[in-house]
């Protein structure tokens, strides 16, 4: 079973207080340029994977999505996320995304927000989406960028000019990475950008996009201490699909 | 019209010393791994986009190419090309690759290696080989990996550990990067993984592989000195095809 650092104590307290978490979609700085990779929901049957409090499902609904289902290993998640959804296309699900079943051509998008990079069996979930998804179906997900996952530690310091610089090592050292993000030993799956792109093509996915994201300019400019994130991407943000 | 710079003495003098100016594609660590996205050439016509000493071209006639052209800015460069070169159907042609004309459907195989990241109509010339190849055709090429370009200076410093780490910076500014490589006022086009993958689907092509290489435990086991290259890689490798 995966960790399930998300029902811990200390880590969800940290996690609840995150904008993301207080403000949802809007809280997220890299929503809009994700919301743009997202096709059409309307009339669509959606797959949230790692759906967390639900945001992005009740988002689906408002946008006319016909059935939402969102899947979470956290208990804690899914009980705020039932509490806070009142849609009732939307249902709900408790699961480990390596253990996951779906029913073979029962969704016409599957989405995921930061989630697979937690995963250690990713090419066996990938399997699971495309036979869950009906042909032409497109799979959008972000995950922490590789760049920002390599290092360890993976903090700026000052570079040769005491500008920061990003201390980039281990980039091509796949496995797992522990940080003390929130709560001491959180376990994440660093992979290249092109073991994402090989583990996609091997599910039968045609890869449509890679966007490397970092904050735009207006956003650094209403919040500053966002510019050092230009200097290297937190989040790649993916969008594929399957042939039709 | 592109920098030149393989035609400026200082320049050309130190490229010619390199182990692939010396040994040709054998030369070249990346060589065994780019040749493995190459489909077969065997009774087909391909175009090399910067071939400079013309390595490749003779590689693919000795692999039974049935036509190649190699292309490139460099006087000196096909000068020494043509008198390597002892095969009929292997011929050189001297082009900026940005204004680079080629007949429709003249071609099954572009290749380029090393040579992108220094044009900066890069949507162009991807057009320009879309155009001439048929249907169905496959596209590889070479370019220094975004990570390895996009700091100023690029090169290792000692980390928190006072292990060697690559200072990244500016990875997300995209454009033009001044460096002293074998000469002063090298001129590089720094774009991101994702603005590559943006550029081949925008000219109709289907990504197929991006390969982020570094040195395989073999080769740091037979040239220590190349261990520090898998804290990043230096090269990005990428194959894509033209639908059929």
């Amino acid at each position: 079973m995966a960790q399930n650092v998300y029902d811990e104590a200390e880590f969800f307290s940290g996690y609840s207080q995150l904008p993301r978490s207080i403000h949802g979609l809007d809280g997220a700085a890299e929503w809009p340029t994700l919301r743009e990779l997202v096709p059409s929901v309307a009339g669509r049957r959606v797959v949230d994977l790692g759906c967390g409090f639900g945001w992005f499902c009740r988002w689906a609904a408002d946008e006319g999505a016909a059935e939402v289902l969102g899947v979470d290993l956290s208990a804690n998640m899914l009980e705020r996320a039932r509490r806070d959804t009142a849609q009732p296309q939307v249902r709900y699900e408790r699961h480990d995304l390596e253990q996951l079943a779906l029913a073979p051509a029962s969704f016409d998008l599957a989405y995921s927000s930061l989630t697979f990079h937690y995963l250690v069996d990713l090419a066996g979930v990938f399997r699971t989406v495309r036979t869950a998804l009906v042909p032409g179906s497109a799979f959008v997900f972000s995950v922490e960028h590789p760049i920002f996952m390599a290092p360890s530690p993976a903090a700026f310091v000052d570079g040769p000019e005491a500008a920061p610089v990003w201390p980039l090592d281990r980039y091509l050292d796949e496995g797992p990475r522990v940080t003390d993000w929130l709560a001491p030993g959180v376990v994440k799956q660093h992979r290249t950008i092109g073991t994402y792109v090989d583990l996609l093509r091997d599910a039968g996915f045609v890869l449509d996009r890679l966007v490397e994201w970092g904050p735009s300019d207006a956003q650094v400019a209403a919040t500053p201490e966002w510019r050092v994130e230009q200097e290297r991407p937190p989040f790649l943000l993916v969008a594929a699909h399957l042939p039709a």
